[in-house]
């Protein structure tokens, strides 16, 4: 306890694991010794969730067999059903999410074990329901049912089918898709590490993914696509008649000039582009393109360049993500529960490698307060 | 990302906080200043949360205030009234908890704020409303009404009559309320330090102490004072018509010659007797004496000194605080949620003190798998 802390832990080697690395010098993200580059757009995101759930890519008979696993647990559980329409009326997409996903262990009949093989089939009906409950609770709160599943789409195509309540293009699918791929897992980020110290005290799978969906809610963390995209909106709103792109520059400098900072740019780990901002800011240009109207797309070009030229910040995953889930026609305030539907591949793999090989993660503090104070009893006070 | 890592955080200081000490060498533990022995006994549970939750020990009126903010506090909000039936009859205790306390966010005036006066509020409602939950909870799947809250009552005591539906006396009122004292903070054991890094995301005080709780449910954290019970029941029952005081040295040093653990002892910064065990040892010894059957008492001795001979480990919190609980009537399913009545003064405390002097924690990981693998896609495959 002599030793000054890490503040947040930053640079300290907390855990071990063979789910992703990131070499932050040069860019570059590996999943299980993949290179990003080789899957955004040659993987789907059921081949990475097996590769990370599973720990290696899977054989066409294996993909087809997890494939069906994943469409048995899109039905949602009873006490979930009978919860959704007062949840989604009370609760914000995120407290929706940490409601619903805690109410669904009552429905899994593998909740209460941690064994290996429980937690597989555990964490494939969690990466199966995810889309389900964020499609489901944004009919709920429309106020309209929300269509079957479609056996023949996969997670992605289904998600869109289901959020929509109409088939998506293919290209929207695949688009979607490869998103997916690119937030699957990042290695110690705070709703991951949430999760790993859930577990690790022996808590269950469905403990460790709430925790991590609380986190993932933060601005600092997957909160922050939903604030780039409020950003731009808002951007745009104020320059009324003007050239909303024309505007970005002078309001971007003003504020980094006043301190602030601007959401979707820099990382703690990166000290260069951020891999998966190469493919989103591609995707984002080509949906832009394609919906007539890219505005958010210029904007958000501007934004970079000036972000670069004046801090030396890159953009990190959450800012053309911004742009493509908006291009997609996903509500703003469902971009978080998107990154859920995503990561929960990589929170469940990383709950299974804790308990693969547990040690309880109980770190130390250091004492800033008074020290030695005698306390006087309140008929003394 | 060159450094191996310290399994499980143990000794890495990951945070700096004035809200608890723990000498470990010495067995010494402190809230803000004030040595634990100082307390028990001495200061109610109100007071602790006021110390640890505003800063200082209240004076009277502060007291009063605050006594009258708590009380306000304990009616429950619309949607966890009403799906608290529901989900009492479908999920366990501390998954109950976890989803009553998600939903509850949505009832709270400050949810989406995390301004120090809104912290303030959200965390005396939430030390008010856990008892209330977890008595309400087993009302509930008791199949009766819970009574409600008695306004000349502290929190102890109230717990006591909504729990058991009827007064307690005025010694158990103490003695559970001295567990509370005991049981409230603890520097970054596993459940605080979850909470703290959700809420480094500046996500908000529901969803950090809804990730709290999860941790607090595992078997190595707060789950363990209900095992310890469970050790005790199952060698009572298997003693049969024999003496289950004499059955415990054998049994006890059977499991450690096998390699088995015996719950409820050693503790990872501790390395001599906890000091809350102290006050939790003698409270047992007094209500066993008053119950007329002191046997789960007089096994946890011989138990006590069965582990210290054999492995020259002592008793943590976790082993008396489970006679005591079983003492007072409280169903052994309910340990460990009478735990988190305790902690989330502690939880909410800490959530505030990280959202003061926030920064993201984020660590690194150790990268042990295969590496620069070329991924072959399907149609390849």
């Amino acid at each position: 306890m002599a030793d000054k802390p890490s503040r947040g832990l930053a640079d300290v080697v907390a855990a071990s694991t063979a789910l992703s690395d990131i070499d932050g010098q040069a860019g570059r993200l590996f999943y299980r010794g993949y290179d990003i580059h080789q899957l955004a757009g040659a993987a789907t995101f059921e081949e990475i969730a097996y590769l990370l759930q599973r720990g290696s890519a899977p054989s066409r008979a294996e993909l087809g067999e997890y494939r069906a696993e994943l469409a048995s647990g899109r039905s949602l559980g009873k006490l979930v059903s009978a919860m959704l329409p007062d949840v989604a009326a009370a609760q914000g997409p995120m407290e929706a999410m940490r409601t619903l996903v805690s109410l669904a262990s009552a429905d899994d009949p593998d909740e209460a074990s941690n064994a290996p093989d429980a937690n597989a089939r555990k964490a494939a009906r969690l990466a199966a329901q995810q889309p389900v409950l964020v499609a489901a609770y944004h009919a709920a709160r429309q106020g309209r049912d929300c269509p079957s599943p479609d056996p023949d789409l996969g997670l992605a195509a289904n998600f869109l089918l289901q959020l929509r309540d109409e088939a998506p293009s293919d290209r929207d699918a695949e688009i979607l898709d490869t998103c997916l791929v690119l937030h699957a897992d990042h290695t110690m980020n705070a709703s991951t590490f949430a999760a790993r110290v859930c577990a690790a005290t022996l808590s269950d799978m469905h403990s460790a993914v709430v925790a991590a969906l609380g986190t993932l809610k933060g601005p600092l963390h997957g909160g922050a696509n939903e604030q780039v995209m409020r950003g731009l909106e808002a951007l745009r709103a104020a320059s009324g008649a003007g050239d909303p792109v024309a505007a970005v520059a002078p309001a971007v400098s003003e504020r980094l000039a006043g301190g602030e900072k601007i959401m979707g740019f820099g990382h703690r780990v990166y000290k260069t582009e951020d891999p998966r901002a190469t493919h989103l800011r591609q995707m984002s240009a080509e949906l832009a393109a394609a919906s007539g109207d890219d505005t958010y797309y210029l904007m958000s070009r501007q934004m970079e360049e000036t972000v670069f030229t004046e801090k030396g910040l890159y953009p990190n995953v959450d800012f053309y993500a911004a742009n493509v889930y908006h291009y997609l026609g996903i509500p703003t305030d469902l971009f978080t529960p998107v990154f859920s539907v995503s990561r929960m591949a990589g929170w469940t793999a990383h709950v299974m490698e804790q308990h693969a090989d547990n040690r309880l993660i109980r770190p130390d503090s250091e004492y800033i307060g008074e020290r030695n104070l005698t306390w006087v009893t309140l008929s003394e006070r």
